[in-house]
């Protein structure tokens, strides 16, 4: 272990962090330490507390130039089961391989220390940058998210602000710190799936029609389709069915419904409509009796190259000599919300192996290196 | 209502039977009640309690001869909700209709007493009948069925009891007292099928196999194919697929596994054997990874015209005037057992429109023209 007063600024703020247990939608006063460090360097503040959840808004610099955005979330996933830990999940201390263990160390709180630590030097080192810092950062983006990032958009939408660029410090990296960005996620649609038979016995099948006979040729084709091929940036549209269910439990009942829920994760090839329409053309075919209720979780969205991408890769490269690799896979994140507004997101933060996770853990010496990435991302952008 | 001194034998008797509540296994002295009339007329009884299960065997004449078995079962399924009957389940009243009204008057006590009643008709006309009467009652047709009439049989066997032909007493009549009986029945194969594959997460189904688009071709292809074309007494070879599951409820994870209950029921032309194999090469052609759990409830066997069949109908025709269909359609009875003795085995019986449901009634008339066309087959067959 390492006594605290060797631990560099980020470190400290990561692990001050780490020990206020935040398990969605509670906050426990992270966003007022963030707040109080970064009022200490000029930001204005604007907490926004929505329903249940903690948000808050922050900027420094003029109206005038680009805005860029660090933004994140200050609540974490529940600890599991806490006697499978090696160390208590909110003590936040760094072990004998460096590595520093707790809930949060990855996602995100280390990004939020790193991204605060990078602001403090940047204003100090440059007092009059152009353009202005914010920070967006919410409480729930582990939980449902209703009255997180999602509603902070929102407000900042009808009043016309600008985001021009946003840093997203959900922890990209796969192996070696900066190894990979998202520049970009899928469109989740999810669905809900009825097939209406007649029930009936097994023994008089010609007075039944069972819907699990009627279902499997169109389910076959519908797992057998291609939806597109993807592009550059988005891997082809996957679609698998997470739950099938159908039957009285009894052996002697033809059942007089089936239930099947699925879900898209669709490229910017294909559209919500169009795939809705596919569907459902692929279920008339079959002459099916059916219905769904539609859930669309988030749009898809792509930062293109350009300014963001290019600043981020370059900070990336002159930090840890790696070549970062821009990402659309894996899950969906708050970057949805922030994309509608127009503004380029990418999300880099730290190696994400064990996110979710007992042992939850990141290399130590990762975060000053993550600090001094944001810090040259600032200085590309608005030196 | 009709007072009990106006009631006939038959319904005198079977009022008896419904008014003791024999839900399975249990007989509440049914029998005693039938071997009581049986015993004053000759007939020797031989109880046979097997397990919790009544049964009892009782014959009457000579060793010589041919022997004619009435089968049937003296317990009743449960009543359902009893605040739906519109009178009392076991009361056991006609009501202004004519209808007896209660549990078991169709399934079966009213053949029960139909068939005492004629054998004690007979008896006193044609006391040095030829050949043998049998009675072959079990208190557990509606349960598990492993310790009644199966049981039965097997003694039987064991002291090599020759039984030519059988008349079970369950319910075959569709719409008319006599428009049918049953002279076979399809056997009944159970499974439960389990196709394995790989639990992921949906954003990454690359990494997972999905077993519900692994099985839906296959299970589309078992639903669509044709086991056999039937014969002139039996329809197709059906399969039905009642239960189908997969799934963890969560709509982010692709499942591990699929869950498919299924069940043929087949003719004389095709085997146990013949069935599991084809099943068995579709699956492997889809290079499923699957397991299968076979349950096989009954052969099919099937009474061709003959003796019995035509005893039946001439009798059905002289007391009803109606022409009688024989049909191997429904489920499945205890005729399967008795006809593994190499007997000849018809079902008779009132309307089964009403069986298991609440409200379960005949009408009344029905049972003493029933009584006539049993007293007429035994007349026919042993006179």
């Amino acid at each position: 272990m390492t006594a605290p007063a060797e631990l560099s600024p980020t470190l400290q703020l990561a692990c001050d962090l780490i020990r206020r247990p935040s398990v969605t939608p509670l906050d426990a006063d992270c966003q007022t330490q963030m707040m109080n460090r970064l009022s200490a360097i000029g930001f204005q503040l604007e907490p926004m507390r929505i329903e249940d959840v903690d948000n808050f808004w922050a900027t420094h610099g003029n109206q005038e130039g680009p805005v860029l955005c660090f933004a994140g979330h200050t609540d974490v996933v529940p600890t599991g089961p806490v006697q499978q830990w090696q160390h208590e999940p909110f003590e936040a201390l760094i072990d004998a391989d460096g590595m520093l263990c707790g809930r949060g160390a990855a996602d995100m709180k280390g990004s939020l220390a790193s991204m605060v630590v990078a602001s403090e030097r940047f204003v100090q080192d440059y007092p009059n940058h152009r353009g202005k810092i914010a920070f967006l950062i919410t409480s729930d983006e582990e939980g449902p998210a209703h009255h997180g990032t999602k509603a902070v958009v929102e407000r900042l939408k009808a009043r016309n602000e600008r985001l021009d660029w946003c840093i997203v410090g959900e922890p990209s990296s796969t192996t070696l710190l900066g190894d990979v960005v998202k520049n970009g996620r899928r469109g989740s649609l999810g669905a809900t799936l009825t097939v209406r038979g007649k029930q009936g016995h097994v023994a008089y099948p010609h007075l039944a029609r069972n819907p699990i006979h009627l279902a499997a040729p169109a389910l076959a084709e519908l797992a057998a389709e291609h939806w597109d091929e993807g592009n550059a940036f988005f891997p082809p549209t996957s679609f698998q069915i997470s739950n099938l269910n159908s039957g009285t439990g009894a052996t002697n009942v033809v059942p007089g419904e089936l239930t099947a829920l699925f879900n898209f994760r669709f490229s910017t090839e294909s559209t919500v409509e169009g795939l809705q329409q596919r569907v459902a053309a692929i279920l008339d075919k079959h002459q099916l009796e059916w219905s769904i209720d539609w859930a669309l979780s988030g749009l898809p969205f792509l930062t293109e190259p350009g300014e963001l991408l290019d600043a981020v890769s370059s900070s990336i490269k002159a930090v840890t000599g790696r070549e970062t690799r821009p990402s659309t896979s894996g899950g969906t994140s708050d970057g949805r919300f922030i994309a509608t507004m127009g503004t380029q997101v990418v999300e880099l933060g730290p190696v994400n192996a064990t996110i979710h996770q007992v042992d939850e853990r990141i290399l130590a010496s990762d975060l000053d290196l993550l600090t001094e990435i944001y810090y040259q991302t600032l200085v590309r952008l608005l030196a």
